[in-house]
């Protein structure tokens, strides 16, 4: 069952900004980006309408500690590693990385609650079997 | 009856890209604040979300004409002017100068529709009365 | 010589807006990912740091008609064409498809000009000839 | 000396995404926002491109905790308040609530640290004095 996925991608120019670097909101985007690979490599979407009342993943912690600038044409690894499984809970980090290169440049973290979008209100419900059954928690020696 | 708006903003950080500039897509997010900011000015919004089926505004066309740049920290005026009134369709033209100054910096344009949100299709619908018989189209002389 | 490029990209969700569809501000944000690697793929960035000023290509006209919505994971293929070439300028439109499918979605166009950065102004400049060389106008009946 | 400022915001329409809510990562945008803004209130900008080398501020730890969300045309009102203040580095966090009321809809942090712009690298430096004597640290029964 898989634990991790890693996507790859190139930084585009409207994702810098005048000091000459990626603005850092972007980060949050990649881990994003990252995610919702993720689901879709297993045969989901984030987005799941045909459920009634549909359910989705907001996120409720994120966090990104940066350690180098990335530029424009960098190509970007984003590595997703399960960090923990609940029955309504997931939570991510990710390892960024220059492709091809060991060194990390930033360390992101995401936790996202499954909610059914009633009009007007979230409640939290337990992940769908059908994805939560294929998410397991990478070991934790990849988590360090 | 109106058929002008002002609204100034500063120039936000991530809004500017590694040449030093703000990013040329920014311009049409301006457009939209100041005419999101015109249709508050009447009293309106341009979510409709208390009609049945909603309605929307989504744009069919927008352009801009870029002269001189613009920089962080700089203060925007955008100016929007009523340029085409029909039933279903308005279209608008903004002058952006920097606050206090006569120069143009850009001329942007936008021509939305108004549709009914039907599940899985858009259909135009006249413009709600309300809203359409406060907007007038400016005096030719000022569109030039 | 070429006078196209083609660029597939996914649509990512902070490219959504509240109307559920594709912000309108994103196609400008994709025919600028599709000009880009363009350049690449002629072995160019529109980056050229190494020259002394360096150089750029800010846009001086940018423009979108748009003919039907793009939602989360539809895959949009950005079709560049080049539409005019001078010593300066250089004019594209961009047609919108989803991948696999004849009918546009939308029909871009971006002009940029070449200029070279001197600290506090930008002035225009030919455009360097191992890039112009390679660039090619498109048969007018592509353009259409 | 200020330990603190308020920024109030108008959700923008493009800051929504298809869950019809304020995608989560405006929120480090409204953080900078509001940092840059404190700066300006003590007659300083984040931008010091008189000092030679130039300074900036990158991020090396962004967060938030997300209780409730945001929408299209909400006030929001961005209070930062000053955690740390060291020779080269300055800890923030931000309280988000609407305008007028009391409930904490996210709580987010930022660290920024002071470098100068080497060409090609960047290098920790004291926070220029006549910044970092306005700055106070905020009292703790306000941070909690």
């Amino acid at each position: 069952m898989p634990y991790e996925h890693k996507l790859i991608r190139r930084v585009e120019f409207p994702e810098t900004d005048m000091a000459g670097i990626v603005h850092f909101t972007n980060f949050f985007r990649y881990m994003e980006y990252a995610e919702h690979d993720f689901y879709r490599s297993l045969g989901h979407s984030v987005i799941m309408p045909h459920l009634n009342p549909p359910l989705g993943f907001p996120r409720v912690h994120a966090s990104c500690d940066y350690k180098k600038p990335i530029r424009f044409e960098d190509m970007l690894e984003i590595h997703l590693l399960v960090k923990e499984k609940r029955a309504r809970v997931l939570s991510y980090i990710f390892k960024f990385r220059k492709e091809g290169e060991t060194e990390e440049i930033a360390r992101g973290a995401l936790t996202v609650v499954c909610v059914s979008h009633v009009p007007g209100k979230m409640e939290a419900v337990p992940i769908p079997a059908g994805l939560a059954d294929q998410i397991q928690v990478a070991p934790a020696e990849l988590l360090g």
